[in-house]
């Protein structure tokens, strides 16, 4: 049995920085690298890509509106022909240095506004969906079991794996109960390594009213922007290997 | 005998344009496409990447300072690692969108103060050259002869490529008389033509002061931001070919 | 009877420029000047600011989103609070400008998307409301009648000014036929202009199903993006003077 | 005897923050405000105005290029009136701000590299000048004894402010020892606490080879940007509050 380990890395700009990219590259099995537009900055690509390569993690492109102002968090009405464009472009430039660490980008989960908008947005989920097909139809592409973005991946042919939140509470209906709603995120290490070790071994875990829910997640993500957050994600990590469970990229490097 | 005609394109931004890319790209043999750091945005990119495939013009990457406010016009003391990471982002995006449309990036033309400043800038020449080396080293280079970009480029294992400047008087010593100065730049489009066929031929032309001078060129820089620039961009183009110069780039398709 | 002409004026950037604004200001009585966020910078903007000054033009605050790749065109989910930070960001940026030049904002007129949410989006209508008065509580705002913006900038005391637009069609109820409709946009300047005078008098104007409709409209708005959009511009200002409105703007220099 | 705190403040930018503003503002008696350009965003800067009206603490813009990617640490050759513009745009929009607040903009400091080059960098430094000049000549500016920023800021009629650094090493000529020199900043709390002290009172420092100097010194510059900075300054505060040295800015509120 094995579970993959994501998380989003490589999200300061300029002079600033946010998160323990160095902690979480010793954690994760997967590393979503911010490619510029909402957050991230050539020489941290190029040192998140290094590092990755060097520790074995596989490199994700997390793409994102061009919203740096917003940190990607805010919906844009970016016309989908553009939308389109704009991925190829993080994809392109995250993957130059992904080659110079001597791997490539190896799968692609949007960041923020987009990961949300594209469960229901069917043409801004379309326009992802063909902008990863175009530039690399090898590239699996990461996200919410039941969204629109898996979906229409699916169908173009795309390889698709699905993610579960370590920390967040899920309705009965296997959706993510909205953040601001009480009870949404979760703060114990313990009871989160727990749920994780649930969703790994396709066991249910409770739904925020006490309904048994079985989460379909190929890969669990984390969070690394606080001190609590990596020692949780390494608690997680913990527990899954002490639970039996392999921790592994979805995301092999080529033969 | 042949020689090749370059000029810059794709230099609009968003809603703003500037130059007629399509007039040029009947013209001209190699396409400087800017990459979204001075100018350029990912979907006038992809639209001049398209065209250029189409016409069979070599696509270069038109690499910048980040200065969109400024049109990469104003010299940055960017620390070159950081230049060296920037270039890198911009050769991976352009190259995306080049492979879309069927081809690759061909070559390297810096742009603006970047281009100004490596001429005698030793460090961020260096960090140019590491960039493009780091990125593919079978890219060839353009600039100018005699500028530590070409002379460190040269020593690095890559192909250089010189270049001449259609419009612009030249000193006795080959380098170009400043913008601004009284007579820096011609005007006479049947004067262009005569010089840029001198130029092709290896043969002499005048300098500003009327020294005859031998400008080593490999390829012609022409402008098309205006209906006059496209107009000269043109006849030069007639009159090296009415003098047997065929047109063609330096940057072939890989076999 | 008098009546307002606003036009959209400093949308360019860096190098890039769009419309004739000497032309323009030549003709309107207002300009709505951008701030910096989807277009507009430093210099255009005091450069905008001394014309209209020099020829008694209002200076008006063309707010919007944060989207230069957009050119402000793109619903962006600001959270009202920030929203309304960006405004104020903006109107002092423009004032410091129109104080230079030895006038001062004289009204406020939110742009492109901005302008079309907040027809209907009450808290980002709200944020603007909120901006405007607290930034300076005697600036009248310009825009749609029975939009939430002017609703709600009256409810809070503010001067409210309805605009009118001469070159598009309006649907029985009084709202614009949407771009990209058939028929949404007039072209014909002898219909614009006599169109704008039947507005100014308060005569009806005939929807686009030919049903009577009376515009209220205190200010008609003009374009200026082409060379036929000022000759239009120009004769709807002929027209309306032949016809015996005076061009005046509804913002004057306080006493 | 008085001296004036002064700090940099407000130097986040969307999801990204930079030292603890809050905990500053009860240490220092300015703050020096970032404004967009460098660092800065507008909720950030409407945040940064309240707590230091609130607090008694007097707001002075933090202008520098416009240059987020870097921080405005890179030189950068702009054309003087741009920069003139910039300033301008700076000035306007933070004023806004301080308004909202309940106050004004007081005092000018540039920051990073605008900082540096205008000590020498003449047509740069007398474009922020005029800029100060035209927006508000009661603005008092902040700078380096010696500069042609202070220099040409005298000619020009504005009042001067000399500046002295805590924790940096001073050349026997009164120039700071270049960051990256050995010994260049000084890390003992104590030893920079009794500098300070010494500075306010007129009494000779020892610059970095012994010699005694004297720093003429209306304020002192401290850091915030991590945790052992905060305490550092708050031992400066500490320390010149015992020594029988008030606390003042030099910018007072208008009467």
């Amino acid at each position: 049995m094995t579970i993959d380990l994501n998380s989003d890395l490589g999200e300061g700009f300029g002079r600033w920085r946010l998160g323990d990219d160095e902690a979480l590259l010793s954690i994760v099995t997967s590393a979503n690298v911010a490619c510029g537009f909402h957050a991230g900055d050539p020489t941290i690509m190029r040192t998140v890509c290094e590092l990755a390569a060097a520790r074995g993690v596989a490199i994700g492109a997390q793409v994102g509106y061009r919203d740096l102002g917003g940190f990607g968090r805010r919906f844009i009405d970016v016309p989908p022909e553009e939308l389109s464009d704009d991925i190829v472009y993080q994809l392109g430039s995250l993957d130059a240095f992904a080659r110079l660490a001597g791997t490539r980008v190896r799968y692609v989960k949007p960041h923020g506004a987009l990961y949300n908008a594209i469960v229901h947005h069917e043409e801004q989920a379309a326009a992802v969906v063909a902008a990863v097909r175009a530039y690399d139809r090898a590239l699996p592409v990461l996200g919410l079991p039941g969204s629109a973005w898996l979906r229409r991946a699916e169908s173009a042919g795309l390889a698709t794996v699905t993610e579960g939140f370590a920390d967040r509470a899920y309705t009965p209906r296997g959706t993510l109960v909205p953040r601001g709603t009480p009870g949404a995120v979760l703060h114990d290490p313990e009871e989160v390594a727990e749920r994780c070790l649930r969703m790994a071994r396709g066991e249910p875990i409770e739904a925020v009213d006490g309904t048994p829910l079985i989460v379909r997640a190929e890969s669990i993500c984390v969070h690394g922007d606080s001190p609590g957050a990596v020692a949780m994600a390494r608690r997680v990590s913990e527990s899954l290997k002490a639970g039996g469970i392999e921790l592994s990229s979805f995301a092999r490097e080529a033969a």
